[in-house]
């Protein structure tokens, strides 16, 4: 990773989280509610799709400032799928990021309603953004929906569990895949790009690279639940394994697996080539999913 | 009730009930997870909130098909917030309506997920609307956020979680069922208002409605459990007092909550006749509110 990338990355990522408990401190609602609702939007995590958005617009050589807003929303759909995943009758995990998961703080039901009003709240914060033509953000608000609703994330996350006792085919687990993590990934570009007011042309790329980019994060994720370090990840390694989950590395071999991470961030940055902007940037977090060690 | 409210009534609620399963039949997502959307959706009920969008805009005389899509957001809506209620960690019930909840039929998880799609979902309905104005859309939806998020209904269901251990005054009970339950129902009209090109001193007059006729609701549904018929609400009555919830009645006496329920309804009345139209249907629905039997 070069210093500029290291200097964009943690400069967005502070000014991302700067900005994510605002609209939760500025709501008018009981502090219960509030401190769940920051307590998981604060636990940190990479911030990739929200910086993936500031990094459309850097690309596009336009203001910062007018993909702030959306960023922050993704970050709280992220969030919020996040609470609801861990919740005892989903994935029943007790850590996230190192630290306890929103439900053994707060309580199943406080935890539930938490990620329930960060999505909820998310529409607001497109809606209401100042910088933000309306028919764009019409078009934000479609386009998040296919994402992390039935047809993304929320569809995705039901493939995924109904997957769980069943021996799946590559096909199968890339679907769910697609679903459950490339699409909102996919959208932080998207999003990105109708920010930027980026060419039809250059919109559709986006979509592929965020394909592309969506199933590398998955397999590179599959990857170091089995060589990451506990440390870094935050969570216990080999977990996977232990719940018999459907996975690349045991689909396809460890070798298969990384084999199969680079082609996808070889066709990403294919993609990112066929642009019409230099996007130096894009190119190197590609290679940043490649490697990433948390 | 007239003749004319009763097939007012039934008819609407017949366009809406042919018209909600259509948003969730056409959605490219996974099969079980549209039935567990759709068992809930189908479940029956009043629809009073889509009636309420519908009679806004008959009477302001503008076509209804205007109002249909919004109508079945805000179904969609409080479909999901009763899904989400019921959950074990929540409430725990086993019926509504008379029927199994959903998280008995489908499991806890895919009962989280079917919520969190009827939520995600209602966003894309309003903003692909065909029959209403971008500026209005989000203007919906700006106003959907706060009555449905946060600052409304979620943050109402907290309230009414932390109340539950302990004694509250008339003003708490007020405050949580205003957010609880109130803050959808005035969105009803609000929306109605709003799709009908309402004059600005009638939106205001119509969140005014909202709130009083939203509480006289809540009012009514105490009663009910007390005085109620159990065939005819489709639960047990007198779970209340077992579970030692906040009522009027118990706070009021039921003579108190009655006349409370009253004043409610005189008000929202009042409020109706300052309105710049004619609105002898709102006049009628709010008898219809006061009286109902489930």
């Amino acid at each position: 990773m070069t210093g500029q990338l290291k200097d964009f990355l943690a400069t967005r990522k502070q000014v991302i989280e700067e900005t994510l408990p605002t609209f939760i401190q500025k709501l008018n609602t009981t502090q219960s509610l509030k401190n769940a609702m920051l307590y998981s939007l604060e636990a940190g995590g990479k911030r990739l799709r929200p910086v993936l958005v500031l990094a459309l617009l850097h690309t596009y050589k336009k203001p910062e400032r007018d993909g702030l807003a959306t960023a922050c929303a993704i970050e709280m759909i992220h969030t919020y799928s996040l609470i609801h995943d861990d919740l005892p009758c989903m994935d029943d995990d007790d850590l996230r990021r190192g630290k306890p998961t929103n439900h053994k703080v707060f309580g199943e039901a406080l935890a539930v309603l938490a990620g329930d009003s960060l999505l909820t709240e998310s529409f607001s914060i497109i809606v209401n953004d100042p910088y933000c033509p309306s028919e764009q953000k019409l078009r934000l608000i479609t386009e998040l929906v296919k994402a992390a609703g039935a047809e993304g994330m929320v569809g995705g996350q039901v493939l995924d569990m109904e997957g769980e006792a069943k021996e799946l085919s590559l096909l199968e687990l890339q679907h769910i895949h697609e679903n459950k993590t490339a699409k909102l990934l996919a959208y932080s570009l998207l999003a990105g790009g109708i920010l930027a007011g980026a060419p039809e042309c250059d919109i559709e790329n986006l979509r592929k690279i965020g394909y592309h980019l969506g199933i590398a994060f998955q397999i590179r994720d599959d990857i170091l639940d089995i060589e990451g370090s506990e440390d870094r990840i935050g969570k216990p390694v080999g977990s996977d394994s232990v719940n018999e989950k459907n996975t690349y590395p045991k689909l396809l071999t460890m070798q298969g697996a990384k084999d199969k991470l680079n082609d996808h961030i070889s066709q990403a940055q294919l993609f990112i080539k066929e642009l019409t902007v230099e996007a130096p940037l894009l190119l190197e977090i590609c290679e940043l999913i490649a490697n990433r060690d948390h």
